[in-house]
């Protein structure tokens, strides 16, 4: 199929840059000795996984139960699950999972993670796992000291329970420049701690799992780390581009979508709004829901769920009703979710099509 | 099926609330002889629509040709499309639609009207037509006057359309109290002065609809309003309450969360974030994403895609891992659109499961 037969809105995948984003990502983990477990909530597509995976991926991660069921058909033989999972409905799938590729869970209470044993000694499965300590998002995780080692103390005395590591999420980190780099090399400081005082109580570490795309290629400066699982690179988005983390010509993924009135002069309305983009937005107080590609001086300067509001006096160009325009979404994660089809595309031609399988499976 | 028994997050629907939203907005209407002809974007749910239906609507709106085409097993003999549809796939399956039932489409272009008279007469099938007008919100529709009229000769002359009168959004009349009202019997003005310079051009008009859920009660107040669509009436949530279009009481839809993580004092971390709720904020500068109904004074301060972070230092109650907790949207449509199933629940029992079957319809 052709690009132009295709209707509006839809989620296209410029497959020349994707496939670049995936090679530079393994390049830099190997280059640097990393271990590439991306997280796969950016596309919940396994066959998009699986071309990760092809393309140098060590194994995968999710957030969620539904989506580790999804991605075994990716045929990965590494799933880890980077969010605690609570209750022994979710736990008893989760054991099914693990009964059919390893498995690791990262968590952050006792509890979670005698449910955790008690669901792996019932349904005779093991899971790894990692404790997820708090490197500043204030999010989930413990405190480094203390609090990690009476978790991880607890973790090691649980059956079916293999204590691997820890983990944390620094997507905090997003200041560019000196900033950022300093706080990575503080982080390499606070898990030089963690380990250390670990091994003084005969708990060893293999993992140590971070970084988020915004902090990708500056992941080595992080002394101690093992592993990345960075989500967004394979598509990159206009947040990733603003936190200096790519450029315009790395985003992979865009929206097409028709002009549907041009009724108010000055603006044009788009035909996706938040059902199609979501409603995030980029950082407080700057303006915009997206860039559009054939006009960037044009403002995306609202939505309704349906509508988006352009305003194109400075365009340096006419649109009108019908034309098709392409938008780079703020935030492709959750831009994804809300399609139950991507396009990838090369040269104008559709050359493959995706089902989001993972889509919605927020359970 | 118990409540107790469904995992987290899901999105419940309180059906006494719901058949009383459904009862008191068909009351209103007849009360002020208004046809009812509710927007199905918000549930989306065939099922959910046949209810409205039997609870004396008189037909149903969509937004997308996707939502037309699901809406069809409801059994409505009367679909609009509020949307303008452009561009020639859409148009066909519209058609298709349209030899099935009753379809009217708004629209504010000649370019649209003229397409769509193409689609009608190359599938034989005929449609009503809408022309839309800009009271305010500056989003879609022609200037009342002189547009108007040249927009209407033009629909007029094409074959295979049945101009049937005009429709407007007035959503953003949203202001409490006398300014609202004032701004409605305005709109009354207005509306009056369009039908006259049709009239005197020879153009008969038999609908005028508007209306939206925030003016839903106060529509009586627009002189020459015949037809009103209200959308979140059904289920209300944050937006409509702080609106002052219904109380917290009148919220018939809440996600089921779970907390699973309080290592950070102060806060807790629920199951749910903007891929759960969507990102949808509340007025400018408002804080919050959603009520949490066991403890209102909580903030939702924060979330990311799975996560959502609750200041509960105010709850005047304590909460841990495990504890399920129910939090009513800031928008309903938007969240709606995310989850794979609805849940009707009353007394602790899950009495029905629907299919979100019009999610994702993007086209």
């Amino acid at each position: 199929m052709l690009l132009d037969e295709l209707d509006t809105p839809a989620l296209l995948i410029d497959l020349d840059i994707f496939e670049r984003n995936l090679e530079r990502a393994y390049a830099y983990a190997r280059r640097h000795n990393l271990r590439l477990r991306p997280h796969t909530k950016t596309h919940k597509t396994p066959d998009i996984a699986s071309r990760q995976l092809r393309a140098g991926a060590a194994g995968l991660t999710v957030a969620k139960v539904g989506e580790a069921e999804v991605m075994l058909s990716s045929g990965t033989a590494d799933l880890l699950v980077a969010y605690p999972v609570i209750g022994q409905r979710k736990l008893s799938r989760l054991a099914a999972v693990a009964r059919q590729t390893r498995v690791t869970v990262a968590l952050d209470s006792a509890l979670a993670a005698r449910q955790l044993s008690d669901a792996a000694c019932e349904h005779q499965a093991t899971f790894g796992v990692l404790a997820e300590i708090d490197v500043g998002l204030g999010r989930v995780g413990v405190t480094p000291g203390e609090e990690l080692l009476a978790l991880v103390q607890t973790i090691d005395r649980l059956p079916r329970l293999e204590f691997q590591g820890i983990t944390f999420y620094p997507g905090h980190l997003k200041m560019q420049g000196e900033q950022t780099d300093q706080a990575l090399v503080n982080l390499g400081h606070t898990i030089g701690e963690c380990s250390g005082l670990l091994r003084r109580h005969g708990l060893d570490i293999s993992i140590v799992s971070g970084g988020s795309t915004p902090t990708l290629f500056r992941s080595h400066l992080v002394a101690g780390l093992t592993e990345i699982r960075p989500g967004t690179y394979v598509f990159n988005d206009g947040n990733t581009v603003r936190c200096g983390a790519c450029a315009w010509d790395d985003c992979a993924a865009t929206i097409l979508t028709t002009v549907v009135s041009t009724a108010r002069p000055g603006q044009m309305i788009l035909d996706g709004g938040s059902k199609t983009f979501s409603s995030d937005r980029v950082h407080a107080g700057e303006p915009g829901f997206g860039r559009i590609v054939e006009a960037p001086a044009c403002v995306f300067r609202a939505m309704n769920e349906e509508h988006g509001y352009v305003d194109v006096r400075s365009a340096g160009r006419e649109f009108r009703v019908g034309d098709r325009v392409r938008v780079i979404p703020n935030h492709i994660c959750v831009a994804v979710n809300l399609h139950e089809r991507m396009y990838g595309v090369r040269n104008g031609v559709v050359e493959v099509e995706w089902k989001v399988e993972g889509r919605g499976k927020l359970q």
